[in-house]
């Protein structure tokens, strides 16, 4: 057999403990579509790209030569008419559960060598999640389940990825909405989950309640509404088995939301990002059956969330400033600080991190992330150069 | 040498006259960038991707072995900030000429064994361009200078690609904006090739006039703010020596009809198309120093021009109806029909043509154009299928 520098794994007892041929693994390596984590990490592996029968950012954990099996968390598709797609989706089954689905980072969190350790839906281990975690989740759990993995969103506006104001949390929170053991992936049913959850005293995504599948999309769309108002994201409709897949269907200020961060960043805003979020408000806006006044809301509404951010950008830009996103974190364990960084330079980003400031046994960073391709247009384009 | 089956050329005398080696076109060729064209067009060839030193739609003519090159229309750079792209596309000049941009669809037209021919932009020989362009200019002008390529916007509502009734043409006219030398590539100063298709009696692009770079770019937003009240396309800013490369400019009115017209078909609309056109907005509601309802009024004719068209489908679908595009066309010579047909089928589209109605000494035939993936997006999302 080959020698993978980077790949360390007796490649025959992992491919058979995924059920793989030795020959599939090794083509797995040999494309490069098995990476290695770092430093203490390092006998964590994830899969990029499209693994046989492997959800993207399933990890696999060497424990000198016997494995453990970390699935990606499933793609939820979504719904783009929310009545037929429930129908659909959930026929044969009568009640459908709805839960929040909350705008923040998606971790699955483990223990690992007597720790708890967060991964990004890519499959890294994330450091700053992972310290977060330690503060934010009891272990008990799985000294009495070791066989499960946890699911949840990442919530606040204390994070690098994905800050939100509209939760009322002031830093960071964990909230779970997926229990599933490690190596089937199967998930644990909605209310023994929401029970198992609750007993280890863990945050939830909100169940908004189980419906009758013919009152289903009434009362979801009732609940987007309200959801839209207040500036939250959408839900996910679950079989309470968890037996069929879930679907999610989000609100469409959300949506505008998630275009005005984007277009601060045009350059970096990519096409399908604009397009796919564009078509979510064109069926929305039929299935609604708004009015003309509503229907020209919608309109501006989506406009303004392309063009403010964008213009706003340009005018920052001529005035001299440089763009960026600037977000905040907060340790416990100073030493992630320079463990963070590190990983997110890793990972190509050009981060800037100010001096830590002591607030109580913790420290609070502020972190700029530098965006140089929507800086570089943009300052392009205002010295005259040519689109193309 | 190899053998190609479609390429029945001499490599080493083509290669000689276009001033390249005989390995690199055979390369060309290889990699299927050499394309042939049908009928008694067969001994005229296009190149398609980038070949060297040579515009894409470029047309290789093979006279039995003497060759003629007609080369492809350059792609005009577009002005993001019209200030400060005038002042640094035309460093080094006093003047600039700015004409009009028509909205309609870009000819080269050439002499071809004593009858004109028209290319479309990617270097096919359009039947009912063709066919048109014989009773819309005359051949006077080839007999005089047999070196040259006449390259001009085909415009109005009767035609398969772009149909515009804000013109105040009924049928089809071909207005010419650039007249070139066929080998070199060279174009014809302004003046002299406004002179020189007056002379032979040739409608043309208008020359709105030359302005001195210091007022130009506040004289052409008054042209824009004008025409885009008009529906109208834009301008094209030209160095009047034709040394410097032009730029083209265009109206917001015409971005979002673009989108309007896409849109109707969203799930063709490309990613980039939508995406380009966006940021114009972007930029030129900066450079404007829009009030706040100005910027409201732009916002809301964006979302309007992308979310009306597709609303409108997903309701035309719902109802039963199939969506198509739909246009006219006119011949005098019957034969036309068949083979325009025939040449749009080889280029992949589903058409449908009616049965034609004689008008005078002419033929007007309508035809559909289907769109299959938005028709059967539309119904799968009806049918509550999800999107990914």
């Amino acid at each position: 057999m080959r020698y993978y520098p980077q790949i360390e794994i007796d490649i025959e007892k992992a491919a058979e403990f995924m059920e793989l041929t030795p020959s599939k693994l090794e083509e797995i390596i040999e494309k490069r579509n098995l990476k290695r984590n770092w430093d203490e990490y390092n006998n964590i592996y994830r899969f990029e790209g499209h693994a046989p029968h492997m959800e993207d950012g399933t990890v696999l954990i060497d424990h000198h030569g016997s494995f453990e099996l970390v699935r990606g968390f499933p793609k939820i598709k979504r719904a783009m008419l929310l009545e037929p797609a429930v129908k659909e989706s959930f026929s044969g089954i009568d009640i459908v559960a709805v839960e929040e689905k909350m705008n923040g980072y998606n971790v699955r969190v483990i223990e690992y060598n007597g720790k708890l350790i967060a991964f990004t839906r890519s499959g890294h281990v994330c450091p700053y999640s992972t310290e977060r975690v330690q503060n934010l989740l009891k272990m008990d759990i799985f000294a009495d389940h070791p066989d499960i993995v946890i699911y949840g969103e990442m919530v606040g506006p204390e994070n690098p990825y994905v800050q939100k104001h509209v939760y009322g949390i002031d830093s960071l929170e964990f909230f779970v909405f997926d229990i599933r053991y490690k190596d089937t992936g199967q998930a644990i049913p909605v209310t023994e989950r929401r029970e198992l959850a609750e007993r280890y005293g863990f945050k939830q995504a909100r169940l908004f309640g189980e419906f009758a599948i013919s009152e289903a999309s009434e009362r979801i769309t009732e609940i987007i509404r309200e959801l839209g108002k207040k500036g939250r994201e959408g839900v996910v409709i679950k079989d309470p088995k968890m037996v069929l897949q879930p679907i999610k269907y989000t609100c469409s200020e959300s949506n505008c939301n998630d275009l005005r961060q984007a277009f601060k960043f045009y350059n970096e805003a990519g096409r399908d990002y604009l397009f796919s979020r564009v078509v979510r408000e064109g069926f929305q806006s039929y299935e609604w059956k708004e009015s003309e006044e509503e229907f020209r809301e919608r309109c501006l509404r989506l406009g303004e969330s392309i063009l403010r951010p964008m213009k706003s950008t340009i005018e920052q830009v001529e005035s001299g400033v440089r763009i960026s996103d600037e977000f905040r974190i907060r340790v416990r364990d100073r030493n992630i600080i320079d463990r963070f960084r590190s990983y997110l330079e890793r990972l190509g980003l050009y981060v800037i991190f100010e001096e830590p400031e002591k607030e109580g046994d913790e420290y609070v960073i502020n972190v700029r992330k530098m965006n140089k391709s929507t800086n570089d247009k943009t300052l392009a384009m205002l010295e005259g150069q040519l689109w193309s």
